[in-house]
């Protein structure tokens, strides 16, 4: 069988600029990036915001992942060139992968078979520098608080208290916790830090919320870098570094336009993490497609517990968006694991375990309708599904009043998800999507919590320690308390506990800690383990990755 | 005045393909980065390589650097304009200026007022990316030693005999000495460790030095990561990691073309720093060049006893390179301050101090001869200069049969060379130079950094400890005694002392430590006190970055 990089490389891509011409944007307002990439000119996007009207904004989401694998990205591709193939103009919204875990497991983020954005390996890589230059405009942030430390500290800020942290895009956990400024007096101020991956770190948050440069800047002035003795906040805008991060980001902040295998544009723009941040694409690329678009596809990280619940009530808030349907992705082979199933034994039928993984699905997609949005479930096909088990999955959807239509985008592209198409462009058409977050922004902080717990996850009870419920109380305060909360959990659940698949109730949601990512404009609350800097397996997939004789990267899937 | 950034922006630049057309680079050949920055393709690079003939290389070099700034990148831009003013088919060479120093007090590397590289802003941030590929890969091989400590350790690499440091493109005195790994088991292993600066790892010398793409995995695959308890190494081709690595900077090894302000096309690819490494572009860019135009003006770093040194012995002789011409960079001001004048007095006529630093130019150009190269001084004249400072250099350089040729492209561009681009081309039409470098390669090494000592810092003594002759010995031994010395020293003086200004004899140099960097291809012998990782100042350069209403980048210069 072909691999991705196999099957990508196989198909002839066109010049960027012609699948730019047809979703509208002009050459002048493409900025190349090599033949098959490039940057929306942010005139450009100025002024298409300025125009009225705007296309319909389908959410992808799924099931709690598992190690199956479900095929989110793939659906999301998938759908758009198949929405196409039927004539309906529409706009893909990626989120940018990123690079350390294509030297880990988990290789590339750009879909896999037939639905895939391309060139596959130089997205995977460095695409347009976008995440280098976050990393940057990060780190130099903590440079510059650490150098003001070493020239007198005249701030005051407690070099105990600085909760920033450096970032590198980069899998490697030698760099979570470490002591910094060893060697003496000359050598910068000795205090505990460590690195997260890019992903986690608020600056990408912030580029992915942010509506124009402005709003970039003044959302980086308020990150705050650590605080006083006294408790009060430092901020980026403090320390005069918010104008070297901006002119870090500005070009950056351009959307990127690349094609699908079967010539469908695609914005890839900003990759947060669904656990730490709020995991969507960039506001600005969401909001673009929208102009030039009939019909903007994108998808939220991880499932529509964590990933969709986030963008429905962080980044739609934040960009003032209102989607007009919500698929939920789900495949046989991942229903049968979340039911209790081995990975060996996936290949076989087993009704049981499919009976018992399904009400994963089935809660997500009522969750999903409490947001007032239509739903439609799209179901991966894979070989070894039998028809008794796909019946099973159609019948629990059409109980719940949804249809779950099958797909076979992955082997033939288009073609294979031309139903599911149709049916997303039904439930644009019928008009029924009345999009309502579950809590307004003014209610309090740990209610705004409670809400979340009881609505999405069905937790009996959240757990809040004393602490960080006079954190909580004290940001209010200080006028925070209109702020979103962004849930930091496992993605494998409904709960805090990554064991506890299906759709437990019944649960306690213990909150271990909360930040404020002041300048992203969220209150992280952090529920049981969360890893905000991942490590290497034991056999990195960086061993296999190399140069071929012609000098074209192989190994990277 | 206008600073360089109002100067830059309003000169219309051409269209990157126009640029390159001229210099002989089809646009089949172009990979574009915007519309003023291109990529050339590695595939013609290979191709041009293999035609027949080539143009003459000039290398700029300069005195020992002081506070004032000699102009070294200036003059290299302002020859290359006036060649091709000349109707000279003329390249510029040049390296990549890093991205900390621009938030540190150096500011960019683009040259400066009508001798500029454009577009200066970018050119100066991110550019390409390649500086962050290079982070990356340096990145990724210190993550992959690190997990190979973490799963088991089957190489036997000893955690306090890793050598290999972490770097990034970022002036952070707080991340040179650390102690990574910490926090339990599942987070790392304890060790010590610290970042370089991105222009200083090996990664960049390599990247500079390599020929192709085959040769660079070579090379990357030779890098020394550390030793094990028996003294052996282990290399990145033991950790698997080179094939990785390389696929990383696959892109980056392209050479990176731009315009002059003037329209001159120039290759700015790669940047070592000339302390710790060797202080030139990159080997791919130079006969890159050589291929395609009449004359290649490339710089080398800091003075002449360092960059230009390491240029003839190391980057020459890895590239099969013999410069046709050497230009020395001199100014009234730098050589009075090198006399020992006060920085506040320089626009007053000091003939005394002038005549105590002129022996500093003289020995530099003496020195340069000694390589059989044909040397033309370059007095970039200030309009504080009086004529008799001015007589005073000519004079004494007419001593030495050298002549002193006055430069203004500074305020006038091409226009302020023609004298300087006459006097270039005479010196290769007379095709006097007989290049040959001041050692051979199978001198012992120790020998090699003595033969270094006597005839270009003139120091009466090398002290090389027990401990650094028995390495030296050892490395001789393990058959890597035909490699050069790269001598990490200041660059302010002759000798290891930053306050021996002038023309120092009699010194000695204290050979402090000695470094094999088996992948660039050299033995790094450290003289004295050198920072691999610089700090910011008190007030940053950053905290005056920032956009205009525009979303203009303000502050930079």
């Amino acid at each position: 069988m072909a691999t991705d990089l196999e099957i990508a490389r196989a198909t002839p891509l066109r010049p960027i600029a012609e699948i730019a011409a047809r979703a509208g944007i002009p050459d002048a307002a493409l900025i190349p990036y090599g033949r098959h990439k490039a940057k929306v000119d942010l005139d450009f996007v100025r002024a298409a915001e300025a125009r009225a009207g705007g296309g319909a904004l389908v959410l992808v989401t799924g099931i709690n992942p598992t190690a199956a694998g479900e095929g989110k990205t793939t659906t999301t591709i998938g759908l758009g060139d198949a929405l196409n193939a039927l004539g309906t103009r529409a706009m893909i919204c990626l989120r940018e992968p990123s690079l350390g875990p294509c030297f880990g497991t988990k290789g590339g983020a750009t879909g896999g078979g037939r639905a895939q954005v391309a060139p596959m390996e130089e997205i995977n890589l460095h695409f347009t520098g976008d995440f280098h230059a976050i990393t940057s405009a990060n780190n130099l942030l903590a440079a510059m608080a650490d150098n003001h430390l070493y020239w007198g500290n005249g701030l005051g800020l407690d070099p105990r208290r600085i909760t920033w942290r450096r970032a590198m895009d980069m899998n490697d956990r030698n760099l979570r916790s470490m002591v910094v400024g060893l060697g003496g007096a000359a050598q910068g101020v000795p205090r505990e830090d460590g690195f997260d991956i890019t992903v986690a770190s608020e600056v990408m948050a912030i580029f992915c919320l942010a509506r124009d440069l402005a709003d970039l800047q003044a959302r980086l002035g308020r990150i705050i870098v650590g605080h006083r003795r006294d408790g009060t906040p430092v901020t980026a805008r403090d320390l005069k570094a918010d104008g070297a991060m901006a002119a870090l980001l500005r070009d950056a902040f351009a959307p990127n336009l690349v094609q699908t295998l079967e010539g469908s544009p695609a914005l890839i723009h900003g990759g947060p993490f669904a656990n730490i941040a709020h995991g969507c694409n960039s506001v600005v690329a969401t909001r673009l497609g929208l102009r030039l678009a009939e019909v903007v596809v994108t998808e939220a990280g991880f499932g529509a517990d964590l990933g969709a619940e986030k963008f429905l009530h962080i980044k739609c808030r934040a960009a003032g968006l209102a989607p007009a349907a919500c698929v939920v992705v789900a495949t046989v082979r991942a229903l049968k694991l979340n039911g209790g199933a081995a990975k060996a034994e996936l290949a076989r039928e087993d009704l049981a375990a499919l009976a018992r993984g399904i009400p994963n699905l089935a809660r997500h997609v009522e969750n999903m309708g409490k947001f007032g949005l239509p739903v439609i479930v799209a179901l991966n096909r894979f070989a070894s599904d039998t028809e008794a088990e796909i019946a099973a999955v159609r019948e629990a959807m059409a109980r719940l009043g949804v249809e779950a239509v099958l797909c076979t985008h992955w082997a033939d592209g288009a073609a294979g998800a031309l139903d599911l198409a149709r049916a997303v462009n039904a439930a644009i058409a019928a008009g029924t999507a009345r999009y309502a977050p579950l809590y307004p922004e003014a209610m309090p902080l740990a209610d705004k919590l409670r809400t979340i717990a009881r609505e999405i996850y069905r937790a009996a009870e959240v757990q809040i320690p004393p602490a960080v419920a006079a954190r909580l109380a004290r940001w209010e305060e200080q006028g925070f308390g209109r702020l979103p909360v962004c849930v930091a959990k496992t993605q494998y659940s409904f709960s805090a506990d990554p064991a506890l698949l299906g759709a437990p109730e019944g649960h306690v949601l213990p909150v271990r800690e909360v930040r404020l990512s002041a300048g992203a404009g969220f209150v992280v609350a952090i529920c049981g383990d969360i890893m905000t800097m991942p490590g290497l397996p034991k056999r990195p997939a960086a061993e296999q990755i190399g140069l071929d004789a012609e000098g074209r990267i192989v190994g990277l899937f």
